[in-house]
């Protein structure tokens, strides 16, 4: 080593053997250090520097794993040429600055909340706890649907209450519903496009545009997707929520669904995908069962998820294939690994077979209830509103054709109460003018009555 | 209803409406009730079937808010018309065939299983159960990219142990490595082509496959992918493992990441994806910093995942995304959840503050050491093996000349032990011939000093 090469500055925090090591290959980095010239031999270094024997061992055997230092046998450590130098001078990365908060609502009346006051805390924090002690096996690697006990738990739970007609062995588990649908059109390839309900969930108009799809909106009227428009459209998929149409909340009748169904039976390779997001809430009738159990075709994909009728926090949704898509997803996925943790699959499995989740939903429906009479209600009193869609799942529309939409949105937001405009959801002009979508599940009882209290002054 | 319409013969099990509603129903679907056909007055059905109004009621509702009946002012109850009949015959879906058991093995020295009998779960329990408890705030939606504290512990954890350097805000956590590497692709959608290491991951080659990439192999030399080769191969985005080359377990020297970093910095668009999957077992010297902590220019997405580290069941992986990703990312993905369970990243974060991760660590760590000592020892007492790559990691190599590889993998095979040949990691031909690649993390020592035995007599 050079006389002129500065010798290190020990400081407190990372090991001696670790700050010797980034001297020296910094040193080589940088050029200071040029090829072929030697180290200083152990002893001297210990001299040198005053540490340890072992220490500067360590160093050097680090360097020389690392290919910045040759160890050559007669004359000691000497710097390898590393080709070429460091790429020299683009300007050092720049710190990102922090995802900017989120603005700030009194009363956020957007679709995504649940209302968690009613989370029996006491009994999943001890299902957890027994799904961890009780199970070691679940460390390993478990089926890539999904642990078998869960799945037959989940086919006995859609059959009963959904009236989906599966086995245990067509159920996949996974991270989300997004997560299953991106899986889904992996399995899809040679369905460049996707028909999709306009208005529709967004999410859904993602996942085309993510994976390269032709997003093609179909319109929706007051029984859901419209089949007409659907077969002049040329897609072989197609995606509806039959049971609650997201935003507009129509409920699709016997008639549509057989429409739907025939459609898709109609020519090889089609399919439809029954997203049931939130079937769980119904406040007018009982749950209209599935389209999948009407399908004799093997043509419905059918998907669903606890994020809502449990809690976001619970990432665990659930598709039932149809066995030709299911052949078809174990010669492809075979290979991964299910994305929910094993111990989380077990609790939730727990959950549903101590019946905690039949009480747990009939506690919520109760609560979503009340808070959909109460905030209709209050928002009836506005002169020439209308509401409609809320005969079911948390979030209903408002018609006042007193205002543009934006400026609903608008006075609304100068109250600090959120609410969305339908146009965010639609593709073509929204099928109602002057129409807003409101979400109750994340408020309160009480809060709910002030945003209704504010939002009456605010559109009157 | 005509009288010819046989009546319902109710059973046991679901409730009597539910059995009226499907009886009826049924006839419609079928043909058996024309549309327009009427159907009795409710006060004619009680008497007709001997159940109560309440029953009655609750059915015909039912039936008229699916779209099976129709409710006329006048005229009661008259069946709609289903514009179609069910789709004729196509025949019924047959059950799929349960997914085939896998083969069992006495001893199973594939790669992907861990050693789990250190796993501490009296610790694991106790802090998911505070988790829960000591969070509600949890149940709600969080952040897309995964909660902050989490994204700062693994900021902290990576720059300490990997040399990493980054901020929280770049942290993007997700349900494993396979996910976040598809969502990675979803991100690059200009990158059309992709370097991949041969031999090596061929989960990568399943990713680029799924998202219609190209998959260009590059042979992988001592020092790791061969630089001139991915030059040549037109990519502008490349997979690989510096840490420990999978399968070969080669150590990148710094002179070669100096070389892979300026092939990333030539061209805009280019980048390289770092995955460290088991970085944290090394045997011979301390861990090897990460190439991300060398890049200046951004263009080093780094990976990592705790399904090794911990377990497989504990699905969370991470990545580092340089800023003009993130940038992306926010944009594309903002609007989704992250994948990962809030309660089981809240343990996470715990098992990571309470020190427990790092001592889990230290535990496997030795472990690994032992077994991996012992079980080289014994397999090299085979005269003419070699063993290579089994300085760090959960597997190595062995190289017997005297058979090809699939003799090894057969003769191991009759005797019970499963061993996988190198040419199944392979594109181009092996460059290591009668080479089969040996894991030894699921056994325990037991096993390992017996599959060594049975290994011995099978290739002798």
């Amino acid at each position: 080593m050079p006389d002129f090469f500065p010798l290190p500055v020990f400081g407190g925090g990372a090991p001696l053997y670790d700050q010797l090591y980034r001297h020296i290959a910094g040193a080589i980095q940088s050029g200071a250090l040029s090829p072929g010239a030697k180290l200083p031999s152990k002893r001297r270094m210990c001299a040198l520097t005053g540490v340890s024997m072992s220490t500067v061992e360590t160093a050097y055997s680090l360097l020389a794993a690392e290919g910045y230092v040759l160890s050559k046998p007669r004359s000691g450590y000497v710097c390898a040429r590393l080709l070429l130098p460091a790429p020299a001078a683009p300007p050092p990365v720049p710190e990102p600055p922090p995802s900017p908060d989120p603005p700030r609502w009194a009363y956020d009346c957007s679709t995504s909340a649940v209302d968690t006051s009613a989370f029996p805390f006491s009994s999943w924090a001890r299902i957890t706890k027994e799904a961890v002690y009780e199970n070691p096996g679940l460390l390993q690697r478990g089926h890539p649907q999904g642990d078998q006990p869960l799945r037959a738990a989940l086919a006995q739970l859609l059959s009963q209450y959904r009236g989906v007609r599966c086995s245990p062995e067509q159920v996949v588990v996974g991270a989300g519903a997004d997560y299953l649908l991106s899986l889904l059109l992996q399995l899809l390839p040679e369905q460049r496009a996707i028909a999709l309900e306009d208005p529709g969930y967004p999410a859904a108009y993602a996942a085309a545009a993510l994976h390269g799809r032709e997003a093609l909106p179909i319109p929706v009227d007051g029984e859901g997707m419209d089949p007409d428009a659907l077969a002049a459209s040329g897609a072989d998929l197609a995606y509806v929520t039959p049971s609650h149409q997201f935003p507009l909340g129509v409920t699709m009748p016997a008639g549509r669904r057989s429409r739907l169904l025939h459609w898709a039976a109609a020519a090889p390779g089609r399919f439809l995908i029954e997203d049931d997001y939130d079937s769980e809430f119904r406040y007018a009738s009982r749950p209209i069962p599935a389209m999948q159990g009407l399908d004799r075709a093997g043509r419905v994909v059918y998907m669903g998820t606890f994020s809502r009728s449990i809690a976001p926090a619970i990432r665990v949704a659930y598709m039932i294939l149809p066995p030709p898509l299911l052949d078809r997803y174990r010669s492809t996925f075979s290979h991964g690994a299910c994305t929910v943790s094993r111990f989380e699959q077990e609790s939730l499995r727990r959950f549903l077979a101590q019946g905690l989740y039949g009480r747990h939903l009939r506690r919520t429906g109760n609560l979503y209830r009340r808070k959909c009479a109460l905030f209709t209600g209050a928002l009836a009193q506005i002169p020439g509103a209308a509401i409609s869609g809320a005969q079911a799942g948390l979030h209903f529309l408002l018609t006042l054709p007193r205002y543009p939409e934006e400026e609903l949105v608008a006075r609304a937001a100068a109250r600090s109460v959120r609410v969305h405009p339908l146009s965010r959801y639609c593709h073509a002009a929204p099928p109602l003018p002057s129409t807003v979508v409101l979400g109750f599940a994340g408020l309160g009882e009480e809060a709910l009555q002030q945003a209704a209290d504010l939002l009456r002054e605010g559109w009157s």
